[in-house]
């Protein structure tokens, strides 16, 4: 495949055969994909590994009952994970001090490369993808069934499989309006109009204001998809879990 | 370049020749990286280009002037951006809720994932790139050097320039022990002993053990990379810079 090509068209995939991935395959890309960058090379991440019929299915809930989530070959779920570098530090005498908000978001982003990176290879390889945004909306629920200790928190899950379809090529604002040069620009009513302007002439999105009853497709987004709410509701549930076994507040 | 050959071999690089990086390469890399998945497809991110010498160095001591900061053609600062959403919906009279953790978490991985994409496409057409693990030590202070508004919080910076001289290859961990199948499988004594067993034994290892006057090399990253009083401090800070800007409270 050519490459440039490849990131010009790739897409996300949410349909996939029955086809299995062959398990060296995957143990082969996923080592090729912790090579991927790292906050200190101490890789405060973990992945689980989802692959029978049972174990997806308990998963599947706690993604809303998403078609690709028991559809998928694999369901992998990227955790963020000071706990082995705990143990570590336990079976040598290191006192560590890794159950804050720098270490969070430090191994956030780790978690978040090596996801992305598995996501590329896998993509490279044949594959089909799919990012469930819904992993850290019930965060704890999944971290009980995946038996997750103490400071490993459930971050990002990605079913994987062979393509069946086409998949979805998705909008993507204009490229000069996520670029900014020497310091943020912000954002004024006219530009902010232009910003969104292809985005809200997609027939589909003409479609999303009728089919919600609404009268923009900003508050499709903002009132419908993501309302407030419930945005309140999912982050006072994972406010407390990450109190409760990573700040240990 | 054979695309396994460069996922098996792929390394940081932290030295760059003078060769500047041409503004439509960069603006096309930038747009391909941006087809990365994300969240809703609402691309709650930003990234900020520092390129002229005076950018460069205004941001330098932030990141404790690691040569690299000054040293490549351009600095990328990866932002969440919740404010563009913001605007958008103020101008089209949706009420929005973002100021959440759940909405930190999903734009941080964004954000993440946006980078990781560009990283990768960077180094295939030849740039060499570095991430610096230093933004959200001193966020509030880039935000304020990069003028970014509320709901815009710094959180990756990344390097980029071409490569003089070769890249270092770090080590990471075998791969079965960070990938766990059906459950989390946590690491008793003897496990983790293994698991660390060749990264101890490298050359190196043992030289940052004497260097730092210390006994084994958990010691070296818990108490002397990533000590406890410092990961406090930088957390407290970035907690309150994100409390007055980010959540409101």
């Amino acid at each position: 495949m050519d490459i440039n090509e490849y990131f010009a068209n790739r897409c996300t995939v949410r349909n996939y055969t029955d086809k299995e991935i062959d398990p060296a395959l995957l143990m082969q890309m996923l080592e090729e994909a912790a090579h991927a960058p790292n906050t200190g090379n101490m890789q405060l991440y973990s992945v689980i590994v989802s692959r029978t019929p049972e174990e997806k299915a308990a998963l599947a809930p706690m993604h809303f009952n998403q078609p690709c989530a028991t559809g998928c070959s694999v369901l992998l779920t990227f955790c963020i994970d000071i706990n082995r570098f705990r143990r570590w530090c336990e079976a040598n005498h290191a006192e560590e001090g890794f159950g804050n908000s720098q270490m969070l978001l430090a191994s956030a982003i780790d978690a978040s490369l090596f996801a992305q990176q598995f996501n590329t290879i896998a993509e490279l390889n044949g594959l089909g993808c799919c990012y469930l945004g819904t992993t850290a909306y019930n965060a704890a629920e999944i971290a009980a069934i995946l038996k997750c200790p103490d400071g490993v928190v459930p971050l990002i899950s990605l079913a994987v499989g062979y393509p069946k379809g086409e998949g979805n090529r998705s909008d993507r604002l204009p490229i000069g309006s996520i670029v900014h040069f020497g310091k943020y620009d912000d954002y004024d009513y006219s530009r902010i109009k232009s910003v969104y302007a292809d985005k809200e002439s997609l027939e589909e999105s003409a479609e999303f204001i009728a089919q919600n009853n609404k009268e923009t497709l900003a508050q499709v987004y903002a009132e419908v998809r993501y309302p407030k709410a419930t945005n309140e509701l999912f982050s006072k549930s994972l406010d407390e879990y990450l109190d409760r076994t990573f700040f240990k507040k």
